[in-house]
């Protein structure tokens, strides 16, 4: 069970002074504060649980270095991109883009992964790209997708255990919509799942609502 | 400053036995350990300051009902539309389809705003419209973004003091890309911001780097 707490006045000082005097003993931090050391026994037992202190035998207090929200971010590196996923939805290289807008359309996805004929990822679609070449000059019936998709080695992946946070930040600094997840195989990656803004969306109302 | 602590098993243990005889003193949950009340204390305070049990002189410590994370949530519901907004990408309501599509790329967004002459919002314009609209028979250039855009009362709308954990569940459920931010005028709704998916997937990075 994992909870959040606010420190109290007391609680920041004392953080300060073993910030300041570390490591010190608790009868030297009482002694700073003209308490006595019963006093500040459940102020210290919150600052060692919480992470913020380390207690050593003969040493004493010293400061953890940890910042305030180092927790809470450590909660959140315990999601996975497991944890989030969606289900794929692949095109063969060879499909027209008229085709593979359809597709977009039935299965209701913002991005679309082009898969060659030992089911191996080679290409990713985004509505974007879909929309670019819809108001091109060419006949999207004819048009295959692998003219126009993003294919290896540009095409960003992720894997079903790496972290959601990391995933995320990809999408961010990628600027974009999606990432397959993928399995590494003897030839090439094999498409297990699909990961998205939306899953991330999702994630994040779901650590509200836990 | 705000940590997350996990509790150990003598604090689980308490939290279980105020559940089942709360209100309860601290020397009978004492006794109930087969512990002494000084032992205790920083269990008790612990529990206390971390708002899963609550004590009134004279009566004893009882459960809040709060759950686990609560705090975590409760801090992800300090978390305002205005912090992470973007700003609003619009076009008029008699614009073309090709203008509008022309200028989602030019301004690399998913989602434009549709404003009227009082430039108050009249309809929402998402890349799947666009290109749905790309794949009909009409000529797009000739085609006003009025014919196919999502219109008022069908647009989802939030505001900048809105929490954005609940702009993001706006999000998951009307399946949608974008929320406009607008502002009540007396004419109808100033567009003012622009809150996408990709807006909470940085707020997400964002908790996890605080």
């Amino acid at each position: 069970m994992v909870r959040t707490i606010e420190l109290n006045k007391r609680q920041e000082h004392i953080l300060q002074i073993v910030k300041d005097n570390g490591p010190i003993t608790g009868e030297h931090i009482a002694e700073k504060l003209n308490l006595t050391r019963a006093t500040l026994r459940p102020d210290l037992a919150i600052l060692t649980m919480s992470g913020y202190l380390d207690a050593r035998p003969r040493v004493g207090y010293f400061y953890t270095g940890k910042s305030g929200n180092q927790l809470l971010s450590e909660n959140l590196k315990k999601i996975l991109v497991r944890d989030y996923q969606s289900i794929p939805v692949v095109v063969p290289e060879n499909v027209s883009v008229y085709d593979a807008i359809v597709t977009m359309f039935l299965e209701d996805v913002g991005t679309l992964f082009v898969v060659d004929k030992a089911s191996r990822l080679v290409g990713v679609l985004s509505r974007k790209d879909l929309l670019r070449a819809s108001i091109g000059k060419q006949e999207l019936t004819t048009l295959p997708v692998n003219i126009i998709m993003t294919r290896m080695p540009n095409i960003t992946v992720c894997r079903r255990d790496d972290l959601l946070i990391d995933a995320a930040k990809e999408l961010i600094e990628k600027q974009i919509d999606a990432l397959p997840i993928i399995k590494d195989a003897d030839d090439g990656y094999e498409l297990v799942g699909r990961l998205t803004k939306t899953n991330i969306t999702k994630a994040f109302v779901a650590l509200a609502e836990e």
